[in-house]
This record gives C-alpha cells, sequence and structure tokens, in this order.
C-alpha cells in the first residue's frame, strides 16, 4: 500500500540530528531520483506520513518536498500527491555521469607547448582568490568593460615593464582569453582596416595560421634562420607575427638588425608588427631579452599569458597596443564575449601585487633550467651526435639529429617507448633545417620527467635497437 | 669631448655591489634612452673608458652593452662606437597610468539585466574553488577540448534536466563565455551552413542583433504581443533567437501554440530554434515554465548562463546542441579562444554538485520575489494608474505607463533623480505596445532597493512635480 515511506524500499540513510535532517532528507530524494530508485510519476507519501515515518515534524518533510519541488526534481499540483517529475527521471537516463577523464596523454609527454601543470600553485591561487573576493567591489561582478580589469591591466602594466621592458599601460591593455583570442580579435581589426595579408614565421604553430585565415587573411611565409624570421621579406603584408625572443619551435632570438629591420618596416608602411612572448620570462643563461614592443610601441602590439608562467587551462592572456587600434580591439572584444572573466582577472591581479607571481615565475624557472641542464648533460653522454639548440630560453629545445635520422622515423620508435615527442617537420617548412626533434621539456610532471629522458635518450642513441 | 661618461650628464643611480652592477648599468641605459637623456643615434663611450669612470670591470659594461644590443636599445657594428638604436628613442611617448574606476555607475540603477551583485555567493565560490583545487588532476589545467570541462558538462546536464527540464547530456553541451559568445559561435556555424537569415524578437537586446549582423546574417524582426514572438513568422529564416520563458522585455511567456509552430516550422524547414533561457530559473507564482528545447531537441538549441543566477562578470554560459551541430560549433569555439578558463568551471561544478548554487538560486528567489511584491505594492499605492506586467518570473518587470505619459520624458525625470532606467522602446520597434519603462528590481544592492523604489514611485506619480 503506497503513502508510507517503507513502501518504497529506500534507504535514506539519514543524519537525523538538528537542522540536518531536512538537507538529508533532500539529499537522499534527490540520490534516489538520480540513481532510478524513485522513477519518473512516482507517488511519494504524503509529508504528514513520511514525517511520522521518520519521527521527524512534518513541517521538515514539507519544506524538503516544496525545495525539491522547486528544484525540478518532484512535481506537486494542489489537491493531488507529490510526484517524480517526468523530466527529472529523464535526466537519469541521458546522463551517464561521465568519467571527468581528461583528454588522454600518452604515459611520457615531452611535447612542446605546455608548463609543467603539476606545479601550478594551487595555494597561492586559492590566497589570491579569497583576497580578491574579500575586497572586490561588487560592482566588479558586473560588466566592466571589454578591456578587462583595471586592477589586473594595472597590475599587468607594472609587470611587464619591470619584467619585459614592455612600455605599458592600463589604457592600453586588452585582456583576452589567451593569445589564440588575442590574435583572432587582432586579425578581425586588421582586416576591417583592410589589411589582407600576415607575414608569419613559415615555421611555427599551425593553429596560428589558421585563425588568420578564418579571419580573412592571406598568409606570407617568412623563412627562419639562425638569426630569427627573415624580416626583409616583409614587402606589402599589413601585418608580421613574430617570436623575437625565443623563436618557436627554433629558439633563437630575433637579431638586432632584423628588429631594427622589422621597426623600420612598420614605420614605413604603417604595417603593424604583433610580438608573440609566449615563454619571455624564462632565460637562463643570460639577462632576458627585452621586448622588441618597446623599440616602437606605436607600431608593435606586445602579446603574452599565463598559459606557461601558470597553466594554459587559465586562459588569461593580455595585448598592449598602440594607441590607435585600442577602441577598434576592445570593440571586437566586446561583440566576441564583452570581456574575459572577472573572477580569474582579480585573482590574477592579487598574485602579482602580492609578489606570489613573481616567485612561481623564478621557482619555475630554476626547476625548468635544471631540467635543461639534465637533458644536455644527458644527451652528452648518451647520444653526443645530438646537439641541443635554442636552450638559453624558454621550455622547448631542438634536438638537431645527425645525418641518416629522420624525424618521422624517430617520432614513431619514441611512440613505442610510450614516449610523445615531435619534429621540426611538424611545424611547418622548415627552409632547410636540419632535421630535428622539438623538446618540451617543461611537460611532464616532475616524477615523470627521469622517465621521460630516459627513453629520449634510448630512442635517441640507438635508434635501431630501440625499435625492438 | 665624447668618449667619458660624464660627457652625458646622466646620473646612472647605480648599485655598486656585486652582480649587481651589470643590471644596474642596463637598467640606466634603458632609462636613460627611454626618457630621452640619450637620444637616437648619441655615441655612447667605450666600454673601456665607461669601466675606468665607473671603476667596474670593463666586462661587465661590455657584458651590458652587448645584452643592449641584443634588445634593441643600442647598436653595434664592428670597428664603429656603441650608439643609441634609432627607434629606441621613440619609445618614450608613454600614456598616464589609469586609475581602478569601476564603469560609472548612477546612484540608483533600476536597469534590466542584472542579478543583485552584492549578493553574489562569495564564500560559496571560494569553498567551490577550494574543493575544486584540491581534487581537480593536474591535467584539468591544461587544454581540454573545446566544448569545456567534463566535470562542469556532467553537473550542468544534472541540473538542467530536474531545473529546466532540459533534455542534457555532456556531450552536447559546450561552455562558452556568456551568452554573447554562445550566439556568436552559433551564428558563425549558422552562416558557414548556408544560412542567411536569423528571425529575431523585434523588441530586445540591441547586442544580440549586432551579433548576428557581425556574424554576416539579416535580421527578420518578429513581432511580440501577449503570447510572445509571431511564430508564424519565421518564413524562410535560417534560425529563429526566442526568450520562450519570459520575453525580454516584455515579460510574457511563448504560447504553448507558438512553441508548437516554431518546433513545426524548424522540423519542415531544417531550421533552428535558439532559445535564450536566461532567467528561467526566477519563476514566483507557479511552476517554472520548462524549457522549450525538450519538445525537440535536436532542432532547438538551449543557451543560457549564469549572469542571472550569480553575476555576469563570471563570464560562464552554455549551450545545449543538437548533435548535428555540436562538432561545428566546438570548432568554432576551439579557433575563438580554444576552451573557456578552467578554474571557474571547476568552481561551479563543485557549486552545483555540491548543492551550493540551488540554495544560492532559492535564496535568490526569495529575495527577487520580496522585491519585486514591494513594486507591485508601491505602485498599487502611488501610481495605480501603472500597470505592471510581466511580473510572474524573473528580474525585471514592464510598468505600462497611462496614456499621456512619455517614456523619454520620464526616462530624463528619473534621470534628474540619480536614477537610471529604461523606456520600453529602448529595446526596439514595439508594434504599438503602450508606452511603457522595463524595471530591473534585482540590479539595486539590497541596501538601495527602498531609495531606488521610493524615487521610481515619486517619478511615477506625479511626473510634473518630479521636474523641479
Amino acid at each position: 500500500m503506497a503513502g508510507t515511506w517503507a513502501t518504497f524500499g529506500v534507504d535514506l540513510h539519514l543524519e537525523l540530528a538538528g537542522h540536518r535532517v531536512r538537507a538529508g532528507l533532500e539529499r537522499a530524494l534527490r540520490d534516489a531520483v538520480r540513481s532510478g530508485r524513485l522513477t519518473a510519476g512516482a507517488r511519494l507519501p504524503s509529508s504528514r506520513a513520511l514525517a511520522g515515518d521518520l519521527g521527524v515534524a512534518r513541517n521538515t518533510v514539507a519544506g524538503a518536498y516544496s525545495q525539491l519541488v522547486a528544484e525540478g526534481w518532484l512535481t506537486a499540483a494542489p489537491g493531488s500527491s507529490t510526484r517524480v517529475a517526468d523530466h527529472a527521471a529523464a535526466a537519469t537516463a541521458t546522463v551517464p555521469f561521465a568519467a571527468a577523464t581528461d583528454v588522454d596523454r600518452p604515459r611520457y609527454d615531452l611535447r612542446a607547448g605546455y608548463p609543467d601543470l603539476s606545479s601550478f600553485p594551487r595555494s597561492s591561487w586559492l590566497t589570491a582568490m579569497r583576497r580578491a573576493l574579500a575586497s572586490a567591489p561588487y560592482g566588479a561582478l558586473g560588466y566592466s568593460g571589454p578591456q578587462g580589469r583595471p586592477e589586473l591591466r594595472n597590475a599587468l602594466a607594472g609587470y611587464l615593464a619591470r619584467a619585459r621592458g614592455v612600455i605599458a599601460n592600463a589604457d592600453r591593455t586588452v585582456v583576452c582569453t589567451g593569445f589564440t583570442q588575442g590574435l583572432s580579435l587582432v586579425c578581425q581589426v586588421l582586416r576591417s582596416r583592410g589589411a589582407t595579408t600576415l607575414a608569419i614565421e613559415a615555421c611555427g604553430h599551425h593553429n596560428h595560421r589558421a585563425i588568420a585565415v578564418a579571419n580573412g587573411l592571406h598568409l606570407r611565409l617568412l623563412p627562419v634562420d639562425d638569426l630569427g624570421a627573415a624580416t626583409s621579406e616583409l614587402g606589402d603584408a599589413g601585418a608580421v607575427l613574430l617570436t623575437p625572443a625565443h623563436q618557436f619551435p627554433l629558439g633563437v632570438a630575433l637579431g638586432p638588425r632584423r628588429r631594427a629591420q622589422a621597426v623600420e618596416w612598420a614605420r614605413a608602411t604603417a604595417g603593424i608588427v604583433i610580438e608573440d612572448d609566449y615563454d619571455g620570462e624564462f632565460r637562463y643563461d643570460r639577462q632576458p631579452v627585452g621586448a622588441m614592443q618597446a623599440l616602437a610601441p606605436e607600431h608593435v602590439i606586445y602579446a603574452g599569458t599565463v598559459s606557461k608562467s601558470l597553466a594554459p587551462g587559465v586562459r588569461i592572456g593580455w595585448l598592449v597596443l598602440p594607441a590607435h587600434l585600442v577602441a577598434d580591439v576592445a570593440a571586437a572584444k566586446d561583440k566576441a564575449d564583452r570581456q574575459s572573466g572577472a573572477l580569474d582577472q582579480l585573482a590574477l591581479a592579487e598574485l602579482i601585487a602580492s609578489g606570489a607571481y613573481d616567485r612561481h615565475v623564478r621557482r619555475a624557472r630554476l626547476s625548468y633550467r635544471r631540467r635543461r641542464d639534465r637533458l644536455v648533460s644527458a644527451l652528452e653522454q648518451q647520444a653526443p651526435e645530438v646537439r641541443a639548440r635554442g636552450i638559453a630560453a624558454g621550455l622547448h629545445a631542438l634536438l638537431e639529429l645527425p645525418s641518416g635520422q629522420d624525424e618521422d622515423e624517430l617520432v614513431a620508435r619514441a611512440a613505442h617507448h610510450g614516449l610523445a615527442i615531435e619534429g621540426l617537420g611538424h611545424y611547418g617548412p622548415t627552409g632547410g633545417h636540419r632535421p630535428a626533434l622539438v623538446v618540451g621539456y617543461a611537460t611532464p610532471p616532475e616524477h615523470a620527467f627521469s622517465g621521460a629522458l630516459a627513453r629520449l635518450c634510448t630512442v635517441l642513441s640507438d635508434p635501431v635497437r630501440a625499435e625492438l
């Protein structure tokens, strides 16, 4: 006979003490619906009956029912029983609670483009978020304009000036969702101003080229050699995307003459230089190479992110813009998503202002430098004919292979050993550069670095045996 | 006589101790160029001469020079002097540091579109963030795909099913940066599939129209009456954007026949319905109007955000998509910004899973309902000829004005009283709807609501006197 709780045969596991009875009852009922123990349309006992069964006040049960009606788990019409809602049950059918698995990653990963995610400063971030939430005015949680929170733009301007030599101020800064969005917004603005061609390093990230093309620009590929991109070939391009501090993936710094050449080209043609300073914080053997933007802040867009310094999943990037581009880029950002998330921006501002960001970067720099040194010395010992290049900075090295070794073959052999790694050819035309592997030595978590390095050496030192 | 440092008259403020000499020298030289004390082409003393002047090792000076050459501040050609680079001097034009002020807001604000930002659940958010950071695998801080974190998509699928009756699952869900980005991505995909026209409610948000136009779609304006948008006029549009639960700004629910009509149109023409469920959580006098999406999940895109339930600055939105659109929308998201920020997503997933999100929404619903009741009763007493419409749900009401009163005049008078409010005409052609004000009663913080309401009543009850 329906009408008493026992009929449902559901073990509620109630905590019956104090004010938790109601919360416990609500949770138990939600779980029962979610798990399918209470099915669509099932009639619940009256609040009086259930209260009697459980030995609790009737109001407690009535309150729990009305909360669950409000949440859509149950339905109640005047004069009829409380029932399990139809769509509540549907929810259980369609949603097998997927295991929160991440994109499949190989056991050992030396692909470039990642910092060590296991070293993300979780407790510093939480502290920064706590402080930000304690002090932010409530208006900070509303729309505060497409350029981003002023707290963050101010903190960034100060940081970029001292750490990277950028001529920055908050008014010139636009916070965006990683470099991807920043580049996309800039391409939109350039296109709308009549640019048709973006010059770009021939060897580099495919997705940067795809973004330019998706936004209506043609590409002009610039050859890259030991002095960086051939800035003599800019010609009538409307803009150029460069990685001056540490060419990706070759690892060289753009030579002083080429910097000057790019700036002169920009002045003469009203062209725009986009400086992708993706790993500018990480320089090991000498002073950082300052940002090129400082040479000509009215012609160079400086772009950076926390993707290498903290983690790419944070998705915070920034553009420091020539004055004449600020309004257009802000308008493009407004149309794209109005602004980036305020909470992360406030937390990052606090992290920078408190010095915790600098401390984290310094720690990470030491750690990556140690890894680089281990990589170099392991290669010297186990694969002396392999030459490591581009190692003065950044999170990756270029390993030039001795003649007779083939990139694709090595990459395949590495995969066979559970090691993911990429060949230089993966990044586009190399202009006759000798075969090489691009090694992201920051990528593995600390505990996996030794294993990854050992596998790399095995593959490099005896490719034929490695295959067996 | 050039050639010694004294000639330049530059006070270097050097820290002369230990290894800082070189860094101090570099900084001083950069500052001297930046500030214009050293001008383009100026010849620097030889490293030997300057080292002698400063009493430091010649190598220290030579090292500093070569670093600054590398950074582009100086130039040096073999056999000639080191000089200040031409473009370096131009960098000096700087801009003053902006103050961290928020977008100016009036003293009393009853404009629609905001929740009460002062009630954002800061401590619950922080707790959720703490738990998320304690449990997230490190891979969650990397790139985890354009659809967004699986934890959040799972939590949303469950929540939307029970709270809004949406047929949802994680695989169909794309997390985006607010409704603005969601709509933009959908418009891009529709356009790329050949759609040319988006039907849209004639009276609604201007920026939604602007997004569609910016993405290459023409608009077809649908008249709106007491049963919602005229879905009989969809014709050959490729898609339609509707606010079925609570038309913005009229506040009516889309009638059952019109819902059916829209769905039939979508089935017959392969058209797409975009359901903007912007305030679906807030229903006061009866059961929530379930999402239209459940009628035809393969033809309706369900769109929601936390902008009304938490705060717009959080910038988290979601799309629940027909299966045939998921890959294209995900690809558009990937190109726009790869994915939304992982930390906020993890925190929101935790907030929903723990029940704290429901508790907050319930508290907010009670609070807004009380405000609505106060608004209605204040109007009854002080401006009985004004009629409040669309008050069964949402965060705003439509106040229909008695004949003879003019929207723009009232809005101007309100501004005179420090009260920001908008007329219905602000939202586009009203199709002969009588003059009205759109009142966002959730917008003020709790302490300012009484003052805002009093000013509103003053303006409405005696517009002529209010002007004095």
